[in-house]
């Protein structure tokens, strides 16, 4: 656990930044950072399905902290799936390497709730083990993110059962039983606030609710389906846990802005598709803003995707209230060395000076 | 061709809308309506690549005109696909069925604009016998739609050669060699326009660019590195063909909503995660809409499809500039009595009386 001092926010560049006060450097983390690209990643993950390696509580710690110790990012985030949950209490779904999450009995009728029981602590113990661990070794200026899967999106996965393009299944049932579904996103909403309870009470002092699917949705069904369970996740660990804050993110949800940030996040994610100047002029100047380098220009080497990380940071203008990221997660066929030229590039900060070959595509 | 009496737009409800005024009702036709799920396509299509059928005039003509028949739609819009001219100069892509266009040598460097030469019309004769003889087929009300993808969505599949997530090779090459780049944009604009120019000069009435991909892009790198190219395009189609409306389309692009229109088409054509009437607010109250059932609620049956149906029309809420169309492609899956339900929903009109069982949505 780290110790009292480590919550003196003005100390830490993460909370510093997600509660709109200015950092000592703009803060920077990775979505699936402690992943595939990482050659010490693949030496400790072996074989199989990502929840048995997230199920070892040494392995997931250890996987949860290389990114930390490589490149010396401004936060851990946990080694974790967001169907472990589902998976936890029974539901019967797995996550197929090279395919993603598969259910062999697909969530399609009102029976199905029975395989989704209350998520109680104890059966998630190896997570909470996990994020002991973590919290233990990181520095005391680099928190442990909590995260969890949004009940659309993980919803969309019970229900589809395999990976799809369209949604149908999920669609399908949202019209045709609007009853069924608030229930299916009720008892999924409790399930993201358990888990992340978990995470917050062993260690973890932020958070990320992931909406990744949502941006299949039109602004109107994201109302009226979606929006009411995922500002309910927020509003109930916004009273249980008081000083973590909370980041809400999605791919493809330019057109949900408005809609994601009124569910209560203290800090909105942006893909690379939303500029973060247009965000704040949406959204309001004070917005913290989490983003949002499009991941593909880190595979296009390290002087496109340092300039695409300087015109981020001009995009950002130096407003106190951003936290570095990607627009999306990191590739698996990114470069260590790009992402670490990048992580430093952030900490100089846009006012440092930027060599001319560095400038090429926001000059 | 059609007779002169054709094109009095007072009698094509497809014109009419497109050009904002009053249609006696409310055109409706579909993106890939000539496709896999009607059972008289797979009866013609034959195996191999989409391509050897688009070669076959008369299959091609037979194709492009089944939905007309069975639906009763207003457009017609021929069978083709956006990699017809790069595969017709010799670039060297087919689509492979099942999983899309590929190319064995994809496009990466300078020596590649060599197997991009002018499309002349020769080269795509078949695609002029197909046109002509859906022209002389087609009832005058119902004129053919031309196609071809727009620079960036052609070019990226040539760029990748292979189905892609994230477009990797396309932003690299975007942002590594702008100057390539613009040339091979503005190669693929031109190729653009002769395409259309010869469904335009054989009896085409109307088109659609199809920029499918637009939507990964941020709007700044839309703005710099597409725009101009795409404005190109409608603005010389529409000094050769001023009386052909252009409709410019493209999937999750809610944030390029502007740009899209600034590039000069008469109709916007919308997926459904834009609403039609915040497109008017954000465009103009005039605009000229196309769209926008989601697909995925044709696939799950009539009720809900219907609902939907009536939920677009609401949202048009009587405009005279409205064309039905799903908010991308028909899915195979679909049943054709599904749509033809939606197509007799949309003639009936908004205002005709809508039986109780089929409000849930729209409720």
């Amino acid at each position: 656990m780290t110790e009292p001092a480590a919550h003196d926010s003005g100390s830490v560049p993460f909370l510093d930044a997600a509660l709109g006060q200015s950092p000592r450097h703009t803060p920077v983390w990775f979505m699936r950072q402690a992943g595939r690209h990482l050659p010490e990643y693949r030496a400790v993950r072996g074989p199989g399905s990502i929840l048995d390696a997230i199920a070892r509580p040494d392995d997931a710690a250890a996987i949860t902290l290389q990114p930390v110790h490589r490149y010396g990012v401004d936060a851990a985030v946990l080694y974790s799936d967001i169907v472990v949950p589902a998976h936890a209490v029974g539901f019967g779904i797995d996550v197929a390497p090279g395919t993603g999450p598969v259910a062999e009995q697909p969530f399609r009728s009102a029976d199905d709730l029975e395989r989704l029981p209350e998520l109680t602590p104890e059966r998630v113990e190896h997570v909470a083990e996990t994020v002991r661990i973590v919290a233990r070794e990181l520095d005391p200026t680099v928190p442990l993110l909590a995260f969890a899967g949004a009940p659309f999106t993980v919803g969309s996965y019970l229900i589809e059962g395999a990976p799809s393009r369209n949604w149908r299944h999920t669609k399908a049932l949202m019209h045709s039983e609007p009853e069924l579904w608030h229930r299916l996103m009720a008892r999924l909403a409790d399930s993201a606030v358990a888990f992340i309870d978990v995470q917050l009470s062993n260690g973890a002092r932020a958070f990320q609710l992931f909406d990744s699917w949502a941006g299949a949705l039109s602004a109107v069904d994201y109302r009226r389906f979606v929006a009411p369970h995922s500002t309910s996740v927020f509003e109930r660990l916004a009273e249980r846990h008081p000083d973590a804050p909370g980041i809400h993110f999605g791919i493809g949800c330019d057109h949900l802005l408005e809609d994601m940030a009124a569910c209560g996040p203290r800090v909105i994610g942006l893909d690379w598709r939303t500029g973060i100047a247009d965000a704040r002029r949406r959204l309001g100047s004070d917005t913290v803003v989490q983003g949002n380098l499009d991941p593909a220009l880190v595979l296009a080497g390290r002087e496109v995707a340092l300039a695409g990380a300087q015109a981020v940071l001009d995009d950002n203008g130096g407003h106190p209230g951003h936290i570095f990221n990607l627009g999306h997660g990191v590739l698996p066929d990114s470069d260590p060395e790009v992402l670490a030229a990048v992580v430093d590039r952030v900490h100089q900060g846009s006012d440092g000076p930027v060599s001319a070959g560095d400038g090429t595509i926001s000059s």
